[in-house]
C-alpha cells in the first residue's frame, strides 16, 4: 500500500500540478480577448467558486421599478473563462426592463416568481412575445433587442443565464440619450423628432 | 414616407431574410458536431423559445430523494447552437445528487430555496466543499466529479446553468455498476473489493 | 520519374481526396449552428469563390439616400464556414446609414471614396465618433449600436468586412416600428412618447 | 426624472463598467494564444478604432512592382481579439503578388480598381484561377498557396480582408531561398535543381 | 433497491438518451463547416472508435522512399468533431517527406524508431531544423512549410498527431507542378526558371 | 536583384515581424483561459519545439505497474495554444491504468507495442471495450471514464494524443479517497460501504 501511495503522489506531482481545471480571474491584471489571467491555483479556495449577491433582492425603488444584479466576471471572478454567467432581475409591479441588447452572449431566463411579458425582435424584424409565469423559461438570442414588463400583480424575480462571463449590456435609451452624441445625429439616424430627443436627453443626462 | 417604407422593405428582402439569429433544432435530422440542423426560420414561433417543464417539481419519491429535470437541446430545441442550457434539481430532505460529471460543460447552480452541501474535486485532488443556502451560487468546472446532499430540513430547489446545450451527464455509480462492464475490470481499475462491486451491480442492474 | 508520379497519385488518392479546404454552402439543405452543409467538392468551380455584385453601386434613390449590398453566405455561398463576409455601402450626399447593430460579427469599414461621419456607442455608453475620409478604416465592435451619415459633398462608398459569414443586421427603427410590437410596449420599454411611436409606426408600416 | 437618471447611473456603475466590448491591444505586454492584453478601456479613444495607413498607396518601385500594406494587430491594435484584419495591395502594371500562404486566416479580396489574374491551389491539387476586374471579390481559403499578377494596363488596387487579426504571411520564395536552410535540404524536399536553388538563394540573400 | 434502479432508469431515460458524447461521422451525408453529421448513436459500436490501419507499414518502394498513412475523418470516422487526428510516416533509408503544409492543423510527431532531420520555416522566415532520434517529439505549427529526410541508416517510423480531424495536406511540388497551372504563372509567381518548371511539370504530370 | 532583396526585406519588416505563428509558453507569467503568454519570439529556438522525455520509459516498479509521462504545456511549453498534447503510458505485465477522465480533451491512443484491454463508458452508460494490439488506435471522448489493463505478456507502450495542451487528469480513486472529503459524503454520494471507503482512504492517504 505504501508503494501505491507513493506511486500516486509521484504521478500527480509530475502531471497534475500543472493542470488548469479553472481560471479564477486575477482582476488586478489586464484582461485579454479570452478573459483575465488566472489567480494562482494554490491560492484558490472554495470561496472563489461561491457568490451570494444574487440572493439579495435589488432595490426597485426607482422610476422603472426594476433592479438588475449581475454576476459577471467582474463581480464573480470564478466565472472567468468558463463561458457562462448569471444575473437576477427584480421587477416590481408596474416595473420595466427597458429595451436592451447583450452584444456578447445568448440569454435564457427562468421565472422564479411572478408574471412578466417579455419579447425579442429578430434581424428579420419579427417580434417573439410571450407572457411568462413562475417556472417558465425563455431564450433571448445574442445581440437582439429585448425587454420585459411586469404584467402581474406581484414583484417578479427572474434568474438569468448568459453564454459568456462577459455578456455586455447596452440599454437603448442610455445609448441614445445619456451621452454626448449630438442630437442632430440621433435624429438623423433614428428618425426621432427633435423634441423627443431633447426631452429624453434632458431626462437621462445627455448633452449635445 | 411611402418611399421610405419601400426602401426598408427592399433592403431587408435582400439582406435580412438570410440572416440566422438562432437555430432551433430540427430533432428529426441527424445532429453534427456543432448541434442539430435548424428548423426552417419561417416556421419558428415564440413557443420554440419558451419552455415550461422546469417549472414543475420532479418526483423525489425515490431512494435518493432527488429529481433532476433537464432543459438540454433534446428537451428544449431552441437552445441548439446557443452555448447554454438549464436544469432544475429538487432534493428532498435527506436527498442526494450522486457523484457525477458533465463531460461537455461548465456548470453554475443558483439555490432557489433550501440548504445543500455541495462540492467538487479538482485534477489536483483538492476538495472544494461548501454549504449553500437560498440565494447562493456555486461553480462546478467542466468534467470534474461533483455532488450535493440536502443538509437542511426542507426540500431544496436549485436552478442549474450549463455552458453548452449538450453538457452530458455521467453518474459515477451508473457508469461503474449499471452495465455489463466485467466486475473483474471494475475491481482492477478502481481497487474496489469484489463484494462491494457485486453488491452495487446487483442493486443497479449491472451484469458481468 | 514514372514511379514518382505514381507515388504522388496514390498518396493523394488516399489522403487528399477527403480533405476539406473549404465548404461552399449548399443552400438547398438546412443550415446548422456552424453554417450550411457543403456542396460536393467535385462540383465546386472557381466561380463559387468569385462574386461580382459588390462591384455594382446600389440604388440610393430613396429617402435615406443609402444602399447596402451584402455578400453574406446567402448571397455568396463560398463564404460558408470561413469566418468572414463583406458588404458595400453607397451613401449619397445627405444620405444616412440608420442606427443598427450586427448581432453576430465585428465590423471594419474601408472608405473607398467620399467622407462620412460614423460612430458607435459602447456598453459603458461612451460615443466613439469620427469623420472618415477616403482611405480611412474604422472598427465597429460586435452587437453595438452604430451609424454613419454622409458629411461630404460626393457620394461615399465604403467596403465593409465582417468577422462572420452571417453577421446579422438589426435596424433600430425597423425593429421598433415596422412590425406588430404593441405601441404600449414600445413606449414602456423605450420611454418614447405615444405620438412619436405612432408617427414612426405609420411611416414604417408597423401595426399595434 | 431625477430618480430615473439616478437609477440609470447606479445601474450602469455596477454592471457596465466591467463590460468589455473590445480589447485594444497593449503592444507593450506579451501576447498570448488569443492575442494581446487589452489597453485600459478608460484610456481608449476613437482613434484606437481608426486607421489611415491603408489610404496610402504603397511604393511599387521594386522588382515585383507590388506593395502590400497590412493592418494586422501590430499595426492596428484595435483589431486585437476581433477576428478580422485588412490589408491593401497595390500592383503596378506587370506587377506580381508572389506565391504565398496565410497560415492563420481565410482571405477575401475586393478589387477597387484594375485587373488581376489570381488563383489558389487546393489540397486536392486543383487550380482555381480567375481574372478579376474592378468590383470583383474572390476567396482564398486558409493556408493554401495563392498568387496574383496584374493582367491589365493600369495599377491595380485590392482591399483584402482576413478572418483573423493575425493571419500570418509566408512567401514561398522567401521561405525557401532567403534564409540558412541548406541547399541540399531544399533540393531534396522540393526536387528543384541545385543551380536553380543557388541562383535564387543568391538573389534573395540566402546562405547554406 | 428496486426503487433505486427505477429511479436511475427513469432519470437516464429522460436526460441521457439525448446526450451526445461523440459524433461518429456518417460519411454518406454531406459534411458541414464543423464536420460530418453523426451516425445514429444507437448503431455506434466500439469498432467505430478503433482503427488498425496505422499498424501497417506503408509501401516505401517509390522514388521518395516514403509512405504516409492518414487516419483523418475520412478514414477513421470516429474522429469527427473531436479536434484531433493521426497519421504514420514510414521513411526508408534515403527517404524524404517533401516540403508541405497542413492548412488546417498544428502537428506534433513522435519518433517511434529511426533518425530524421526535420524542419519548418516560420512567417518571419526563420528555419527551425533538428535531427530527431527515437523517442523525440517535434512541433510543426499550422500552415507553415515543413519537411523531413531520413538521416539515419534504418527505416524511420513517426506517429503524427494533428489538432484537427481534417488537417489538410498540400505538397508544394504537387501544388506547383502537377496540375494545369500555366507555366508562365508558376514562373512569374515563384521566380523559378522556365526550364526548371517544365522539367518538374513533365515529371509530375502537370500541363500548361 | 538588389532591389528585389530590398523589397522583400522592407516588406517583411513591416508585415511579418509582427506575425505570431506560434506561442511558446512563458511559464513564469500567469496563464489565462487560452493558455500562457508567449515567450518573446526572438528568443525562441528549435529546442522550444523539440521534447525528448517521451522517449524514456517510465518507472513501472509500483503497485499498479504503470507509468504515465505527460507532455502537456507545463512540460513542453511549445505546445501552448496549439490545441494538442501528448503522453506515453508504459504498462508492465499485470499493470493497470486506473479509471480516470480528462476533463479538457478528447484522447486517441496508438499502441506502439504490447496488448491492452481498454474501455470507456458513455453518458448513456454503454461500455465500449476492446483488446488492442500493436498498431491499433482507439478514441476516448472528452470527460468520460476510461481505463486500460495490460492483457498481454509483455510491457505495453502507448503513445497518447490529446485535443488540448491542457487536458486535465482526474483519477477516480485519488479523487474519492486521497483527500479530506469526509467519508460520510463519499458514502452518501457513491453508495459505497463505509468499510470500503475507509480501507481505500487508508491506502491512499485520505483523511476525514
Amino acid at each position: 500500500m505504501f508503494l501505491l501511495i507513493l506511486f500516486f503522489f509521484s504521478l500527480l506531482s509530475c502531471s497534475c500540478a500543472s493542470v488548469q481545471d479553472f481560471c479564477v480571474a486575477d482582476l488586478s491584471l489586464p484582461h485579454g480577448p479570452a478573459g483575465y489571467p488566472c489567480k494562482n491555483p494554490a491560492k484558490v479556495t472554495v470561496d472563489d467558486f461561491v457568490y451570494s449577491a444574487l440572493g439579495v433582492a435589488g432595490n426597485t425603488n426607482n422610476l422603472i421599478k426594476t433592479a438588475v444584479t449581475t454576476a459577471f466576471t467582474a463581480q464573480f471572478p470564478g466565472l472567468n473563462g468558463l463561458g457562462l454567467s448569471l444575473a437576477r432581475a427584480d421587477i416590481a409591479v408596474g416595473g420595466v426592463v427597458p429595451m436592451h441588447t447583450h452584444p456578447g452572449a445568448n440569454e435564457v431566463i427562468f421565472m422564479v416568481k411572478g408574471t412578466i411579458t417579455a419579447g425579442f425582435i429578430s434581424s428579420a424584424n419579427t417580434v417573439y412575445l410571450k407572457t411568462l409565469n413562475e417556472g417558465d423559461t425563455m431564450i433571448f438570442p445574442q445581440g437582439l433587442l429585448h425587454f420585459a414588463v411586469n404584467s402581474g400583480n406581484t414583484t417578479a424575480l427572474a434568474i438569468v443565464s448568459f453564454s459568456s462571463p462577459n455578456p455586455g449590456l447596452q440599454f437603448l435609451n442610455y445609448a441614445l440619450f445619456a451621452n454626448n452624441l449630438p442630437s442632430e445625429l440621433v435624429e438623423k439616424t433614428t428618425f426621432l423628432d427633435d423634441a423627443q430627443v431633447k426631452k429624453l436627453k434632458a431626462a437621462l443626462g445627455g448633452t449635445g
